[in-house]
């Protein structure tokens, strides 16, 4: 079959374009938050429920021989609670569906069942249930619920004109640890930030209760989720020089320059910073105030550095 | 590395093996139900809420050859649908995790998303979000809520001596439509139960409020899921004459033998019906009384075939 005559691929139409085509088809929905935030908030027993899924596929998300089975589960887990986190909510349980090779180890699945307890309880949540099945290569999809103890959800959408950015959590080091185990580094803080993100969970109650307008989990990248929150709000997100200690620290932990640190900042994505706009002058418990809400659209910085690629798109 | 070094691998201890080791790492629990039922049962703003997750791997599960995304996403969403309905609960929410080739057409994630909607709308449900990326061959991993609207739970356990065993809904005809593909058919009743099967959502709730004591969603093989209940309630549960009807109404439908019929009445599970214990006498609108539950343990049948493989174990 010809491509023209398969019409537009997924790799054509990218994750994005994707994903609005998708959910187009999804019908009205009669949640609080449906498709296209963090995380949905669903009704259960006239209350709401926030829920999100994430799946992780071997060779795409995680490499065996990079990330240990414990490794994989800690971060299938974290990846799945930083998003409950962001939308101010407080992670209460995970199930997990597991496809793997017959031939896998036992020993491997019970390490990664481990991993998946343990992140659960740094994030306060308990492991609930899940699925086995078999399949050619390792694949772990995660689903997180979460309560947001009678807050309402904090959003993409919510952002005004003069409030503050700020970030709460690392940026740029599970980049910079990516890149060292593709130049052969097998130790070390920013191997371990890859291997094992270690997101800010208590952040995202914390800057719900603070009033926080808007928050993301950073998991495309600084610059691709705050252009997320620049178009939900329809705002313009500008990153201002304070981010420049944030590009500094990690250029002195890399041993890297300038440019490929402040990359890495922009674009890094697995980190699950928690990236939120706040009414001016707030404070919160390790947040980084790095910007402004201004009139207008997009996302500006004033990082001296070309970034061609703003960050991931599965299909890209 | 030898198979020795490596140790037990899960074609080894097989599925249930392996749930067990892997559960017994997970800790204890806070929830109501939590791993070992057809769903977990989760407390969230002071409310139960239902949730199980089910993977279906290309391949494995279903063959785009056959079935086309449209069929694919009907089935993943009514696999888990079927398990909130085996809990006696009501299905509310859907999230969806997909991984699928960058050259899979657009198209075809459209018709899979119409699929879940479709099915989420039979169930009385919403789809609510979901996460998308790039994989080799195409694994859906879906996701349901269910509201138990204030009953508690039916699970495995308490099934008692004495209780009648009722079905609802079909058993055999998905594993006698899987039997014509593999035989050629591309259409027909049969055909047609294998790629959408149709699970009696509104019977899990209609069981609870009659008094179900114990109840499953028939996914691995009717004596397979009779044996979990027959383990988690420590009793015997027994099919008896009651299900010889039918059988000769799948023999008829698939024009085929007795014993083959058996066979797939039997161990195929595909259809997702709900086997329940009720108190004698309980009538259920659509349910089918096939047997008693005894003092002792195990299976027992009075049906004239041998079963070598009880049902499915995805790594036997």
């Amino acid at each position: 079959v010809s491509r023209a005559e398969r019409g537009e691929t997924l790799g054509d139409v990218g994750e994005f374009g994707v994903i609005a085509r998708v959910v187009a088809r999804l019908g009205g929905t009669s949640a609080a938050v449906g498709p296209g935030d963090d995380a949905a908030v669903v009704t259960v027993a006239g209350q709401p429920v926030v829920i999100t899924t994430d799946m992780l596929v071997e060779g795409r998300h995680f490499r065996l021989d990079w990330s240990t089975p414990y490794d994989v589960g800690r971060k299938a887990a974290a990846q799945n609670f930083a998003d409950i986190a962001a939308m101010g909510a407080r992670a209460t349980a995970l199930v997990v569906a597991l496809a793997a090779p017959a031939d896998w180890p036992v020993d491997d699945a019970e390490a990664l069942a481990d991993g998946l307890r343990d992140e659960a309880a740094a994030a306060g949540a308990t492991v609930e249930g899940g699925d086995l099945v078999r399949s050619d290569r390792l694949v772990v999809c995660a689903t997180a619920l979460g309560d947001l103890d009678g807050r309402g959800p904090v959003l993409r959408s919510g952002a005004r004109v003069g409030d503050d950015v700020v970030v709460v959590g690392s940026l740029g080091w599970s980049a910079a640890g990516l890149a060292a185990l593709e130049a052969g580094v097998r130790s070390g803080a920013l191997v371990d930030a890859h291997r094992r993100p270690a997101p800010p969970y208590a952040a995202g109650p914390a800057l719900a209760t603070a009033g926080a307008t808007s928050m993301i989990d950073v998991s495309d990248g600084l610059l691709a989720d705050a252009a997320h929150v620049s178009a939900a709000s329809k705002v313009q997100v500008r990153f201002d020089e304070r981010l420049t200690p944030v590009v500094s620290a990690l250029a002195a932990a890399a041993s890297c320059g300038h440019a490929d640190a402040a990359r890495w900042v922009l674009t890094g994505g697995e980190d699950h910073a928690l990236l939120a706009t706040v009414p001016p002058g707030t404070l919160v418990p390790g947040g980084v105030p790095v910007g402004t809400v201004a009139a207008g659209s997009g996302v500006a910085h004033t990082l001296d550095v070309e970034v061609h690629d703003a960050g991931w798109d599965h299909f890209r």
